[in-house]
């Protein structure tokens, strides 16, 4: 199996974008890159091999979720995840951290790590940097993701800089948590998180902090939960002057095609996101102008395909009058249509990014 | 396009089973056949190209449901029900009656139609032999049904006897309604439908006086609504006595395996049913004894497929500790690989009849 390596083919000359590969052991991710999100082992309304036609190179797996059902040692016993799914294509997975603050009143963090409730059944969990490692290697994941702390937006000061001490201690047991193999350029990686909410010298601290741990690359966490995306985009600028240039940088959670065209201008080389699989849930496609509601009554004679110019499975052969038609229905197959449709028009827009960069 | 026309390839020397062909207009049909349920234009969670893969030729849709959503106005104008819903091969549609019958208390049966309510908005409406048709014609659908009355079991001999005096009734009106092109062996065929509750002299009566009438094709209707199924293949066997051999039979409704296999045996050539799509989404699978839950706790280990021998999409690429997971899960692509392989399991069932009848 191929180790872990980032190489990047070209730079901008007007921004900090550039086009790249990453060879993992299960395969090679051109970037900037989209990755479809299989939360709990499936994308969801997506069969493997409708991933493959539209193009994904690499799919994310949520460690809360995948912790909780069907179990870290149910998936080993099964071969690996990627055995479990049958998808042999990259899988990074993140941490479950982000899932687990988010859960507010049901978790209690100390500086041993996170306590949190089982959303399913009620089931109490400890999630530790070493044992959020373990289950994540049980998994057999390509990439991995270390515990970090994510505060909500807005956040006091005080305690944004208190996640960000954390963040850092949690980053160094969690490298030293793993043999060698697996930090440096082995078969499996573990990226730093940087964090710092929406304050520049935060920011700017923890990427220092988390750079010097000297990670394989980088994930760039706590962005995308509620600021405004000016704010955002200038948080990440910070962020991406101050990291390695030769490692790639995973803005975790983000998100519309707006936000994405901005952050690869600024350096951002991998993205994740639950917006074009969950709006498509809700009826939406979506466009380089956001989300437009297919149930609009507008469309209901509009015999012609979502987008004429795609190359789907649904815009090659349904119109937005039929899968209007099946949305209203309930029909599943609206569902399935429209989140290929979704994840093939953010497959489309990153081909196109690293076209346009290559051909600078 | 090539007309309506049935073929006997083969009949059993021990039964009443045969081999035939049905050659339409959208292309052929292989008897025994099963037809999956596209209800309101869409076989749920499946796509055409699913559909295509596991060995469907033809699928049903119901003229209820199409009726009230998207409506067959706007069906015509989208080019009529093969190209709405993307499918080139045979469609046959009902008439929407036994979907009106089954509303119960929101309809009213009069000499000229039955009139009810739309489950969906509350719009009244009026369906006759004559407007079923109509609306049928506007689906383009390959294979047509007649207005008919179908009764509950269990159900007075009166009632069920005047039920049959209708049926004959409405299936005069609605062979006189069509053109000849129509009614005969054109491109768009009508069928004629016997009823008669679970009695046989009214079972007789009604294939009898239907196949006065003469149609290119019959449905026997009213069965599989809760009686036996000892009862239900004896009321078969009468109306396949009186039938034209020469003329395909098809069981409306029917079944699970065990009621196929011994329907065939009798003489009827097509069959549909809810039953592998309905349980796909409850999270069983079909065998030939029966629905089997997979959600049960004893597969939560079992890193095989639903079966070994078959060779569907799920069945090739998953097992079934990782699509119980998906169900519990509440995942969209559980219904998907349930949906696949019970359809499947059907498709190679059917294959399995055909061959053993040209084998004998």
């Amino acid at each position: 199996m191929a180790p872990f390596k980032f190489e990047i083919l070209k730079k901008s000359k007007t921004s900090r974008a550039r086009v790249g590969k990453i060879q993992t052991a299960h395969g090679v991710i051109d970037t900037p890159a989209f990755l479809a999100i299989g939360t709990q082992g499936a994308v969801k309304a997506m069969s493997p091999r409708d991933l493959n036609e539209i193009g994904a190179q690499i799919i994310l797996a949520n460690t809360y979720h995948l912790l909780l059902r069907p179990g870290p040692d149910l998936i080993k016993e099964a071969g690996g995840l990627h055995k479990f799914i049958n998808w042999d294509k990259p899988i990074l997975t993140d941490s479950g951290g982000f899932q687990v603050f988010s859960l507010a009143h049901m978790r209690k963090v100390t500086e041993d790590g996170v306590e949190f409730t089982s959303h399913v059944d009620g089931t109490k969990y400890f999630l530790t940097p070493k044992s959020v490692l373990e289950i994540q290697t049980k998994f057999d994941s390509d990439i991995m993701m270390p515990l970090d702390e994510c505060v909500a937006y807005p956040c006091d000061k005080k305690l944004v800089k208190k996640a960000v001490e954390r963040t850092t201690v949690w980053a160094r047991e969690s490298k030293k948590a793993l043999t060698p193999d697996e930090v440096g350029e082995g078969v499996r990686v573990l990226f730093g998180i940087i964090q710092g909410g929406t304050y520049k010298d935060l920011r700017r601290e923890s990427a220092e902090e988390i750079a010097e741990i000297d990670f394989p690359g980088y994930g760039i966490g706590g962005l995308s939960v509620g600021e405004p995306r000016n704010e955002m985009l200038a948080m990440l600028e910070v962020v991406t002057g101050v990291l390695p240039e030769d490692k790639p940088r995973h803005l975790l959670g983000v998100g519309f095609p707006a936000d994405i065209l901005g952050a690869v201008k600024l350096g951002a080389d991998i993205f994740d996101c639950v917006i074009p699989t969950r709006l498509a849930r809700h009826g939406a496609f979506l466009t380089y102008d956001g989300a437009v509601n297919l149930r609009q009554k507008k469309f209901e004679k509009d015999f012609n395909p979502i987008d004429p110019g795609c190359d789907c499975y649904a815009c090659r052969n349904f119109t937005k009058a039929y899968i209007r038609h099946l949305f209203w229905a309930r029909e599943i197959l609206s569902l399935q249509l429209l989140t290929i449709h979704n994840l093939r028009f953010y497959m489309q827009m990153m081909e196109k990014l690293r076209q346009e960069i290559l051909a600078e």
